[in-house]
């Protein structure tokens, strides 16, 4: 027998394992460490894995390109779920390591952008020295310092705790609020029923020869009350200036107002992909108002088929 | 075997004979006016006849109030049919009266309003007599001249003709494009199927509790692509400044963005009273953008359902 | 020395002269009563009086068009203030007649509509006869009853009073809150200044080359957070289908918000005319969001000015 | 006397620095490399350099963050030109190195996300070492080699050549029609006048306790028929789903239909951060609707201003 497996964005030591292990705290599933974004998909695609963990959008840096665009072409996958994890930073270094002695640190440019006023005013002097993730600044300080060029690593706190290394300064993060979200990726056939608190995921390409673009994309949600908690725009890569948008909302696929909505932008927009509905990680309830909820729609299509059939040859 | 009867705003001689005329030329049919409008659609409430003929709107004059409140309250009616009828107005009077011996002049007060151009330049010292209709103008001064106080009417071309008056002026209306429009209303178990270029009307009545008003309820017809014909703002007779909205539209209640706009107008409005889809007297195209076919709704519809299908537990 | 006058529409006995009392109850002004409200606003117009009242609107009944239409045509002319009368009706006689003698009821057809429910009941079998007003009724039944074939008229209170008739029947209107709305018009030289409680009045014509149509229109008052009071469509006369519209709101043209709806509405109209701004007769306070506050469209203004000078080379 | 200098995001041989080159092609200015967007903003903000020139959006990966941000928060900044460069990648080694000779390949990780298809294909087994940018990479082989853990660099032609290296693949971009927009910045007291084919570019932060959101501020364009050309949403670093909008659209703050479009959101927005109006690279015609010219505008505002003062007192 077979056990649950998730692929992540490894190496080991990542937030994004942070991530896995906040929505799978059990030991019950396998733990696939991936290069890259893309990788993690293709793994969940090519059915080697049940599930993917990803990151999506982080509350400083913006949405997570890769996974946006990755997400967005290929076999349709869908998101299943979302995990909030906060982002603290730790600078470690090898055992007895003084943080008077760094001269250069690695870390990846995205953890560096957001450490870069604590580096400016604590080791003014320090060189950056990019690497393919926090993770693997911290791994590779642990196992094979010297060819390295850096002595001190930016990380998780999990990841200088998993390689034995020393944390010289705690929290280091230019924002201390900073979060990323991640999100649980499945294949279509296997979708969460709606739990009166989910999201729905969507990205909305335009069609070109329509004036209005934007504004009646989103009218389409404003008309039928529906909450929008997310908007990326993303470039097509056909032409500069054409755009798709990545887009969260509040409410489920089943719901009746997110159908009818749905129904509309199929007909709005060159193309509609849908990536899933899910279980809000907020577990806010949602305000629905009274003449957007399912009986309201329902009740209409009601009212509707009793007056088409009145009027016809068989009434 | 009964024949098919017809109410109408009479008396016989009127502009809404005509119409009934126009709608129905051959002699197939009863002819029973009516006093008012309410009683001529009070009569195929009742069933004492099959369809009734009302005026609804005029070009210059506007919407005719009492018609659209007629449909607007009681039992159920439905517009099957509309009809176009050119307004000209005669001047006549009883064999031997010259245009110089006219003192007075006696017709409804709307025809009044619509001479009084005429009126003040060629008779400019002959005063007003009100009557109950224009035909009634002619017929009195045809059948007792001598009670009435005036020696002219103003009325149809047919009534003249009908009650032996000689025409003293032709054509003798402000506007010489006056047009009215009148309606052939049923009871709701007999409706016209699409003939692809029909109209729809409707009476919609605000949610007093909702901001944005008018704006959201035109904001429906606006997203499906629908076109409206028109609109009247009528007083809802509870309070001086609440209104409902009487209006036309492009399309048949069995076309599916038709379908869809209204069930969002049941949902947004306090009430919609449905009165009728039927094909247009101009009989021209309607254009319908590809986004809002009856295809595109279906196919939308067909779209959304193997979306819900695929993740649900039975797919 | 002149005295203020006004132009009414007459006779005296109408409701409109019950509130052109309203409006000025001292007895400091000539009243000329007029027989049309054409001829009222001719009057005024022409300088022979210095304000007229005219009805503008009537919660059963709806706008008055021949008011609507005459203050849309012609030299300008704006309101400058409004008074709502409550309509309530008496049914009144000769001395000595008794309610079981009256075969025939005289009124005007507006008011003939608004007691049908109570003729119905009370009198059955009586007959109508049009008036050229309530008042004329009344009058006429006081001065020579034997050439009207009527013995009992339909009119206001303060109508029987003043003719000496007798009132067999009080207060039998259908609706027994109706209210007129009766507007103080004046030539455009004489405006009231802003007293924070205040309402506009304008027509707009729509520009038949342009998609969207009243949406457009009514989405400029929308954006700038201003309330409608009042939407009336009017026929334009020129062709079945084409409508100007007719429009209160709250606010005053010296109002920074309502100034800038209105030069946009100038542009995105075929044309705009404006009707004045005048102290609202319900004296409710207007609620005024505080991003359209005149502080904040000057604040925005002094921002843009700023900006622009910034980079200009004079700066 | 001082020549002109600029700021760019280094080191030389830089895509950053071929945009420079196409901006001011005479060698009349100092070129001075940063080695970060932050470090050249910095520059110009504190008065070392006249201009700044930063990539700002890549038709392929989206909006660059760190020069969104930058120019969103510090002081004002402004945006007076831009200049499209084709992307075009190559991949190339010291002399005498073969394509089969490569084992791991260096470059900015940007880059390297656009080559990843080429690298798959025809260097399925090479690994991939991060660097500080794509003409570092470039340098550091040519000068350096032997502590590099790399034989290839991927980087602009120009670097290539530049530091002497030999090109092993021509074009290897997978998106071959690759563009990124580059921004040259200034300080706000020199700007662009109006010439006709221009572009506008503002960051908007929305108000948190206003319904409507994004659609509330797009309408202010729609309603001027503004055309927006670009639009990013960022996340404003206060919390997860908070966002602010990175937009351009087509006229110049001296446009009176722009102007009118920035006061009102001025007042809409909780922020709004105007980041200059400058000629549009494409230099293609902007089409402005007759009822929004500054005609239209113009004329708009003497219309009221008569309409306002008639009715003083002092008219």
């Amino acid at each position: 027998m077979t056990r649950y497996a998730y692929a992540y964005l490894g190496p080991e030591g990542t937030f994004t394992q942070q991530a896995l292990m906040q929505w799978s705290p059990s030991s019950g599933g396998t733990q696939v460490p991936c290069g890259s974004v893309d990788a993690a998909l293709e793994k969940l695609r090519s059915g080697e894995v049940d599930a993917a963990v990803v990151p999506i959008e982080n509350s400083v840096e913006g949405g997570v390109s890769a996974t946006l665009d990755a997400l967005a072409s290929g076999d349709p996958l869908v998101v299943v779920g979302e995990v909030l994890v906060p982002i603290t930073f730790v600078a470690c270094a090898r055992p007895g390591t003084r943080l008077q002695d760094v001269t250069a640190i690695g870390t990846h440019s995205h953890a560096w952008a957001q450490v870069r006023g604590w580096a400016d005013q604590t080791l003014p002097r320090a060189v950056y020295v990019p690497t393919l993730s926090t993770a693997s600044a911290a791994k590779d300080l642990a196992e094979h310092p010297d060819d390295l060029g850096y002595q001190a690593a930016v990380c998780a706190p999990v990841a200088a705790e998993r390689f034995g290394l020393e944390v010289l300064a705690h929290d280091i993060g230019d924002m201390t609020t900073a979060v990323t979200r991640f999100v649980i990726v499945s294949r279509p056939d296997c979708q969460p029923s709606p739990s009166g608190k989910d999201k729905t995921t969507v990205v909305l390409y335009q069609r070109s020869d329509r004036a209005g673009g934007l504004l009646e994309l989103l009218e389409q949600f404003a008309v039928r009350g529906i909450n929008m908690t997310r908007l990326e725009s993303r470039p097509t890569k056909d032409s500069m200036g054409s755009y798709c948008f990545s887009i969260d909302f509040e409410g489920h696929v089943q719901d009746e107002r997110v159908g009818a909505a749905l129904m509309s932008l199929h007909r709005v927009c060159a193309d509609l992909r849908f990536l899933g509905s899910y279980p809000a990680a907020s577990g806010a309830d949602i305000t629905v108002d009274p003449i957007t909820t399912d009986e309201a729609f329902l009740e209409a299509r009601r009212w509707l088929e009793r007056l088409r059939a009145l009027g016809s040859p068989d009434a």
